[in-house]
């Protein structure tokens, strides 16, 4: 079942009539996550209950979208526009139903809300309830959540051969990493193997010395120096991403304090793995991996300030609640859910250290699909 | 004047009291315009009139925020959160006032809409009107338009420092593109030194042989091919991105076809080149530019069907209507604004060919900050 078929499914259930999809310069993900390409130029896509699906696309662009579908097995009408003028009759017959379903999120300031869902932008919106004024538009949230949370095994056999494509490159970097390259120069070469077999999932993040102390460290021209050297990066062929992060220790001799705290947040990592299983609630596995720090003697409230993992998929944060030792207790996990699980401590102005491994959610237990040394890497 | 000072400015113009960002996972592009680096998470980014500007962040990534903001010498307020819950009542006082601007676009199915400062997104924009009832919003339309369009003499030293960089890379072109090696590889040398100075502007377009008919190609892994071979490619230091397109032939004896289309549009080029000028209608450069076209024998409305350039600046595709020969006649263009001028022919299914410039509109000519070779470079 293709997912224009699995979303058409869902739509009936919600009885709509069709999932609208608008998209202007890579504005809303779920475009590439159906069509397969990237479209750049407004255009729709209209994924209808009844089968007859349509996107509506300029004309520069839909023999590449058309194409694509093909390669898919979709059975979608690509219509073409030129101006917008053109557009406005061609898009409004075929949204011109009762009932709509919209990428919009509800509630997005409490825990319990849909940001996730969020993607179509207020002039859109209000263009289009102004163009079939007749419509009821309804959240998309319940569709975007059946079809990303849950992984199928399509894409977790993508999820495996992305992940060991990281972990082959990222065993290498012992052999090519020098004292006095900069940070950018480590991220340039991740980035050209990613994208000579798919594309960087999100930008590498190398941060050397005090950058690691920053976990969304901006990548530099910093050299790379002595000591700590942390690099979260992550890949995507076909329709996964990989998300990884290894904290190297650059030069001779390291610190008691980085080899005590590499080691104790190793195993930190494994204790929160045991909890990444269905019907675990979310706050647990980062629940037990803060009690182990703490337990251990590090302050983790202050150290250790993020969540301790997120969802993976189509994106490198993907639909599913985060794993927070503050979630709600009603959030559970369930099984083929994929997560990265990657503590971290971090002592500002100083440096840092994270561990980051994907695992997807077992029955019984989970599949760890990366790994991280047990015994810091010494380059 | 750093952009927080001149976003006042233009702010209390408009009698307002803030202009409120709202940004997460890279929704809004101003959100890295204003902080000079990248935040993922949610944040708040607020440009208060009276020069009381706050940021309000995750705690992980406001350490990052305020370094860059310093760096800047922007004096603004960063303020972290923990939970969604604790977000709110930080939020709350700050957009507490009687008349704010945020990024959504009016009219946006019209020729004369502001798609171009569509961003909040519709779910953001419902959870603050809920959060403070009594605030008016109104489109920060003006503000991005002001800020962004007409490029300052930094932004356009900029420019011409990464389009210098640009050209140099793809002078060596010859030098490493091989029979055999697919889009892929090419795509990733490039944006392999990119990522050493910079990042690539978007992702690069290579295409070879039939693929070079769809000027949005996917670059894929298909094996270069002799024949034509397009790439569309840019680089961003900095505030400003270049876009270049350069055709080449691959393998002995070209085509008549393709040297006779390579010289045909290179003049067009040049013919469009003369009306990049200060208040010169923007349909004009492409009009007199299709013109020429037709008056060589080519039926410009089929095998030329994208617009001739757009704005380029902190975005490949930036603010600033396009020049295209249908453009409503009262758009005109203003000193120091910054397009590309790239004409096009493509026969599907065979093989197409662009050539893609970037000027700066002057006053009494353009200043052309890149070059095509008036010969297609044979590989």
């Amino acid at each position: 079942m293709n997912k224009f078929e699995k979303a058409q499914e869902l739509l009936n259930d919600l009885n709509g009539d069709g999932w609208l999809i608008i998209c202007n310069e890579d504005s809303d993900i779920h475009s590439r996550f159906l069509l397969g390409v990237a479209s750049h130029a407004r255009h729709y896509i209209y994924v209808a209950a009844n089968g007859q699906h349509k996107v509506l696309s300029v004309e520069m662009e839909a023999g590449m979208i058309k194409k694509a579908l093909e390669k898919k097995g979709v059975d979608a009408k690509v219509i073409f526009y030129t101006t917008i003028e053109d557009l406005v009759p061609k898009l409004k017959p075929i949204i011109n139903k009762p009932r709509i379903a919209l990428n919009f999120g509800e509630n997005v300031l409490t825990e319990e809300g849909t940001a996730y869902a969020d993607h179509i932008r207020v002039g859109d919106f209000f263009s289009i309830k102004e163009l079939v004024p007749n419509t009821e538009f309804f959240s998309a949230a319940p569709i975007i959540e059946e079809l990303r949370s849950v992984k199928t095994p399509e894409e977790l056999d993508d999820l495996r051969n992305v992940c060991k494509a990281t972990l082959e490159l990222l065993e290498t970097i012992p052999d090519w990493v020098k004292i006095g390259m900069t940070e950018k120069e480590i991220q340039a070469k991740l980035e050209y193997e990613y994208t000579k077999i798919g594309k960087p999932s999100f930008e590498a993040i190398v941060a050397s010395g005090a950058h690691s102390a920053d976990p969304h460290h901006n990548t530099s021209t910093k050299k790379i120096e002595p000591g700590v050297l942390l690099i979260d990066t992550g890949l995507q062929i076909d329709q996964m991403c990989s998300d990884i992060t290894w904290t190297f220790w650059v030069g001779n001799n390291p610190s008691d304090e980085f080899l005590q705290a590499y080691q104790i947040l190793y195993e930190s990592k494994e204790v929160a793995n045991k909890y990444f299983i269905a019907d675990i609630p979310n706050y647990l596995p980062a629940k037990m991996c803060r009690d182990f720090l703490a337990e251990k003697g590090y302050d983790h409230e202050r150290l250790f300030f993020h969540g301790l993992g997120h969802s993976l998929g189509f994106e490198a944060h993907d639909i599913g609640a985060r794993i927070r030792w503050k979630s709600p207790k009603e959030y559970r996990l369930k099984e083929n859910m994929v997560y990265t699980n990657e503590p971290g401590l971090y002592w500002s102005g100083k440096w840092g250290i994270r561990q980051e491994d994907d695992v997807i959610i077992g029955k019984e237990e989970c599949e760890q699909v990366t790994y991280n040394h047990k015994d810091p890497i010494i380059i």
